[in-house]
């Protein structure tokens, strides 16, 4: 049973509430909008992904998408779902007014991308990518391209790629052949095979724009060499209509896991006309833009699987009756008890719940900065937003998708056998949140990122907004009087503590040897993401401890609310001392099997 | 890749080294037999997984298994493959010579299980569950039924079945509805409907013998009134011909996450004649004669997945070229290095390995109990093995399941995009893994199995051998002057000692609360597997320094058990202080949600 209800009262919780008084404050900016606003957005984005998205989730996995006459036909109901989707403005959320976007802000946008991913993330990715696109358009092409382009990706017209990876080039862009020749009009000659091609290709827009990375015949080796450009599927004339189809064409798509209703695609690039987006071999920098965009997107995906999850979950673990409490029956009325009761089945819904609202909560974090990147009026504040979502996208891309796969097979195992046949819907989560951890690189890839280069880059200086935020938080909530939040104060600064240390143990053995950093950098992307969680449900924490005291009408709320964070504290956070002792063990072991030997 | 030799080298070590001096000798009533015939048994079974049941794997999996005119068909080449499989005596290895088996012990068994995993985990099914069902027979069916059906199941010609599970009915047995009512002539008829039966149609034997737990007309309520049936499809008359088909029909087959060349029926039970096996009303102990054997194999099926999603890691990573070494290029002969050289893959690669290793050493260890229970003269020892046996069960089946599906996810996230399309083949292994960690009871059935009966039973008897190996263990190497071995024991003896502090703190607190026991025993579980695995790594270790100190000419493999044994010390045995923590926080924030907040 694929369930799924926006969390809406979550949703405003993290949006209202958690962060009223923090850091990354750009509120002015988007003055014109009422809360009111934002949660009738919220509501009409949950009916949309529950009525629309929803129903077409189980039926897109298992017809797929397919390649006829070189021409990728999406599952049944796509082309319909998406054009609702467009007509209700749904893609043009948080894009910039100039362009006709809503310019609403990062933190509603987030939540909304949450709702997609959670109701169908196949369909999800089309609309996502398109907006990958635009940044880097937005942010790199010439005035004549965004004019051209941008209007009609904004609107959901047509639709955006990013064609990066080539068969033997995934994640070391620097080997890439595809060729970009220069034309006397000043466009390009674009030649070259492209794989994985997430959206390459479908029947829900008119046209595609790729976004392709390419090499110049005069580049440099590597991946100074490296130019994007801009290739349409159709070159578009002046007046609206199309010239004839560009040198581009769909060689086949992947058979995959999951995530089937989203075609992958083989695109091949054939003399295809293109236009060159920033600079000669500066578009490794360009491709950043979109990808660093798209890496905390993907986050947000592996959310929305885990909160569909966690809903499915629920429901059957309250219908399902199985056994009798392990302290005497709870329901003597039926023949056994609902398996909700026992500990082991409320362990895994809990850490569900928990990974649901904890990314819920870091992403929300990240969605203020990003917000604040563009918005705020104070530059230092700005400078210190850019900083920390340089810190955190490799941690949300990673994190959120590694804890989705985690709550999407937890889901499976409270079905038991129910779980893993096609029928009741759930093993399609774990199928469609496992690329999650791949794609947009992988998340050993993020957590090279995190320990290899924003940790080191200017002494440090992307972690410190980070570190002073939760440095605050524990040094203001220290002397509470709640004896649980005080309990709860200790035990993240212990593991604040903990990262703290790690981090300088890391930076100096690094200075030796690299592979100190290599071998920890996974276990210390999940220390510091668990901090992360920790440093958001202390906060939650404290505004539900004293909604309570205040007597406030939605308790059973805040009550919940407390109850999932003292299970983040008692039963997850913990695990960040095994990874602590992970890295202090060093690389040796990792490294000292000869390769001949495996 | 699928990439599968069987691991040879290392199932000799476990096999005639590990444990030589161990606590379960049965060697003596295994005399006729020896180290070179197991030796060529292992190599021979290598060759048959390699040669006959590897190339099925993925073809196996593409095409599935169909129901057609009420009969099940395989996929092509498995009737051919268990043809051979049958003719080359692979059935009948550790089966009675009584009932034409050759009698070999469970110790080469289960290694040979293995490389039937590894190579086609689907293919594995259908004789493992006939095994599982023939234990059943032998065990508590009368003479007749075991002379009408022992030979022809143990050869294989025939197959069998578990039909316990119903529609409303898994973990439960106590609810189930099938019915048998008793006919003059001593047989029963059986009615009823069973759901995912596991080989419950093919067309790999002539005949299938279905073993159905169902109710006699005045059985008591519960599990109590539980009787266990023998029902074939085809009535055989003493002729050794065929009587008519019997009430039994396959009502469907499931459709499902992966395991696709297995058949998983639906099978419906119409005054189907049937014997009862065992007593009546006893079915329960008749039934768990077969599970727990069947849990047992379950825990090798992981195992072997595991093995097959190292060996295709290992060959990924050998091979694909990405990106330079942090410490410089290693290889600048190539356009880039092979990823083998990054410490995030080794990490991924050496887990793998960590874990392969140290389950088939556990896994050996649990062998030996099997064989000591059965061939031990001495009834102490029998009745020791029997307790190791007991505590060991749910560990093999649910740690190594766990294990399992985390390799096959690891296999994938090192081979990166090209591990989510099907291509490549590995995405199959965590679709067929993931079953092995919920059917034959999930695998928080088997936690609650071990903290909640096996654990206090007769005041914690089961725990003895295993708690006086581990203890004896770490007593007779504290000394060790090497310094390596002196720390491996040392931090074997805190996680140890962190074990027997957990057990009886949950003992004591679950006198009080059962649901600190159920909160409790997935973690509870976890840490004894990592203890039971610690201690074979710590022998394992032992004996690789005394090999190379005497100058091995085999030094290669005992350097590289150095190297795994060190990384299983630096890097997964620190997971139990994650667990230990998590224990001790108890069982009120599990159990504190409200039900209708969740």
């Amino acid at each position: 049973m694929q369930i799924y209800s926006a969390p809406l009262r979550d949703m405003r919780f993290v949006l209202h509430e958690l962060f009223a008084d923090d850091q990354f404050d750009a509120s002015a900016a988007f003055a014109e909008f009422t809360p009111d606003l934002y949660d009738a957005v919220l509501e009409e984005a949950g009916r949309m992904a529950k009525d629309v998205l929803l129903p077409l989730n189980a039926s897109g996995d298992l017809e797929g998408c397919r390649l006829e006459n070189g021409v990728v036909r999406t599952p049944a109901g796509f082309p319909e779902a998406y054009r609702q989707f467009r007509d209700g403005g749904w893609a043009a959320l948080a894009s910039a007014p100039e362009w006709g976007g809503q310019g609403l802000p990062e933190t509603l946008n987030k939540l909304v991308e949450e709702m997609i991913c959670s109701a169908n993330l196949s369909f999800g990715l089309y609309p996502g990518l398109t907006h990958g696109a635009t940044t880097a358009i937005e942010g790199h092409g010439s005035e004549d391209l965004k004019r051209a382009y941008l209007p009609r990706m904004v609107s959901g017209e047509w639709s955006g790629t990013m064609c990066l990876t080539e068969p033997h080039c995934g994640t070391d862009l620097g080997l890439l052949r595809t060729r970009a020749v220069p034309q006397d009009d000043g466009s390009y000659r674009v030649s070259g095979s492209k794989i994985f091609i997430s959206a390459g290709d479908h029947d829900l827009t008119d046209n595609v724009i790729h976004l392709v990375l390419a090499r110049l015949p005069d580049a440099p080796a590597g991946v100074k060499g490296i130019s994007l450009f801009l290739v349409p599927k159709f070159l578009p004339r002046d007046d609206g209509s199309f010239g004839p189809h560009n040198g581009v064409s769909v060689a086949g798509i992947e058979h995959k896991m999951g995530l089937k209703a989203s075609a992958t695609c083989q695109m091949q690039f054939d003399d295809a006309t293109g236009w060159i987006v920033g600079e000669p071999n500066k578009g490794l920098a360009a491709m950043f833009t979109m990808m660093n965009t798209e890496r905390v997107s993907v986050g947000i995906q592996g959310l929305g699987v885990g909160e569909i999850a966690y809903q499915s979950a629920v429901a059957y673990a309250r219908e399902r009756q199985q056994g009798r409490a392990l302290t005497g029956p709870k329901r003597p009325d039926l023949p056994a008890d609902p398996i909700i009761v026992h500990p082991d089945v409320r362990r895994m819904l809990m850490t569900m719940r928990v990974y649901a609202e904890g990314c819920r909560a870091v992403g929300q974090w990240t969605s203020r900065a990003l917000d604040a990147e563009k918005h705020a009026p104070d530059p230092e504040l700005r400078a210190r937003a850019t900083d920390f979502i340089a810190l955190m996208t490799p941690v949300v891309k990673a994190l959120f998708t590694d804890l989705a796969s985690e709550a999407a097979n937890l889901c499976v195992q409270t079905y038991g056998g129910h779980g893993y046949i096609r029928e009741h819907g759930v093993e399609q989560f774990v199928r469609d949140a496992r690329i999650t951890q791949i794609y947009e690189g992988t998340n050993g890839v993020q957590a090279l990122d995190l320990v290899g280069r924003k940790m080191p880059a200017n002494m440090g200086r992307a972690m410190r907004p980070f570190f002073h935020a939760v440095s605050n938080l524990c040094e203001e909530m220290a002397g509470s009087t709640d004896k649980t939040l005080a309990a709860q104060t200790a035990a993240l600064h212990q593991a604040f503590g903990a990262l703290q240390l790690t981090t300088a143990t890391i930076a100096r053995k690094a200075m030796k040897n690299a592979d100190e950093a290599g071998a920890a950098a996974t276990d210390y992307l999940k220390m510091l993401g668990l901090v992360a969680i920790g440093y958001t449900f202390l906060r939650a924490a404290r505004i539900a401890t004293d909604r309570l005291a205040e007597g406030s009408a939605d308790a059973a709320f805040y009550r919940a609310k407390l109850a999932t964070a003292a299970f983040f504290f008692d039963r997850i956070l913990p695990q960040a001392t095994g990874s602590f002792l992970v890295i202090k063990a060093g690389s040796r072991s990792t490294m000292a099997l000869a390769e001949e030997l495996f």
